[in-house]
């Protein structure tokens, strides 16, 4: 997917199915925060995560067609906006070569003790460039 | 909550919290889903569902604050915009007397055997017109 | 329910069924844990539950009938055998005054810091037994 | 695993645990749908799943150790003992090679017409056969 840096392979789950036999919208929100953790997990440096967390404060997604149990589905990720307490990813959801969805989540980063908005790091800053592609 | 007509109690569930001991950033999409059930159930006829059905087009969702488990949630709900072929729902996630999310949804009506959106009849505008508050 | 002192309704969601319209077999577990959730709210020290938590270390659930989405469900639930670190509940789920599923778990006691299995308190047991009916 | 035929690695998800930080109970019940829908779509022949359907009247799990949000998840699964219109699949979950939990589920087959129990054919048990090791 041009202008998307990182993807994830989803695996879809009956249980992600619902009584219209297709995956269900709430789901899709769930395949996001599945490609979230990946990339958290590849590319972010773990003690980093000890301090800050980040939090969900926007989610957005638009559903292009619906998404069946056997369909190959991959999850495109780049990084949008970064602001000094929050950032957006945004995200393709593709099915069988096809565009089932487009998405935004915008996240904050919150200080674990405290609960309060904190400045992103310049370290942190750095490694969410490297996910940008303007 | 005033200009919402609807509401609908939500039991939240131990299964709802993640790992950060909070309602899921996805699950917040699912108690849009229970409100939309329960005006569903309440508030339209039931021949009109065996001929189309509703699908989620477009999810949006602002976060204000957590929920956490023993949080009492309520859903309030009512139409925003009718169009020839969907309308929106728009929504107040309240958790203990406090906004916990506004969110969106816009919902296009689909002729259940060919898959195809189609005409809302007039019957379900003038009950989408009963839920809307301009 | 004769024999079960504790009962707690269910509010069935939309996202509970799968693609046969009926309750999914794993979400009959998560009913499960909103019962236990609820009792425990309701006839537990708070005190006590900062120290030791309890894990599920068996379930067994026998389905008798299909559950659907407006069927009115609840969740009965007896303490069973009591040993010195876990003890059961018992279970009956009623969909429609009907049995919908009986089932079981064992919990065990666990102590919070060093995840080990740890003795209940005779204030613990003493609360356990006020819910069994011999 | 020794004496389990088929296996399906599990893509953990942050939805899957809960509070506790581990995989929510009621989870590995759906570990266990992923197995039998990838054995089901791998093994077993199209047509007769449009006559029957198989419906899960017993589950039965067995927790051994936490599963945590980057173990690398296994579900094995065999075939145990067939009768006329039933049969049950043995799962053992391995989480980093360790046993995480040992499982069972009996399934009975079901006219999809009448929702009445049905003998499998000949066709079924001679796949299912092929799933037994003694």
């Amino acid at each position: 997917m041009d202008g998307f840096p990182f993807s994830c392979p989803i695996q879809v789950r009956w249980r992600d199915l619902d009584a219209f036999a297709h995956v269900n919208n709430a789901t899709f929100a769930t395949y996001l925060e599945i490609a979230r953790t990946a990339v958290w997990h590849e590319h972010f440096d773990g003690r980093e995560a000890m301090d800050i967390s980040f939090f969900v404060k926007n989610l957005a997604i638009d559903y292009k067609r619906p998404v069946a149990l056997y369909d190959k589905v991959q999850v495109w990720l780049r990084v949008g906006k970064i602001r000094g307490a929050s950032f957006t990813f945004e995200y393709v959801v593709e099915a069988n070569g096809e565009i089932a969805a487009e998405a935004m989540t915008r996240l904050a980063s919150v200080n674990n003790t405290t609960g309060r908005p904190i400045r992103m790091s310049p370290g942190m800053r750095a490694m969410l460039e490297k996910l940008q592609t303007d």
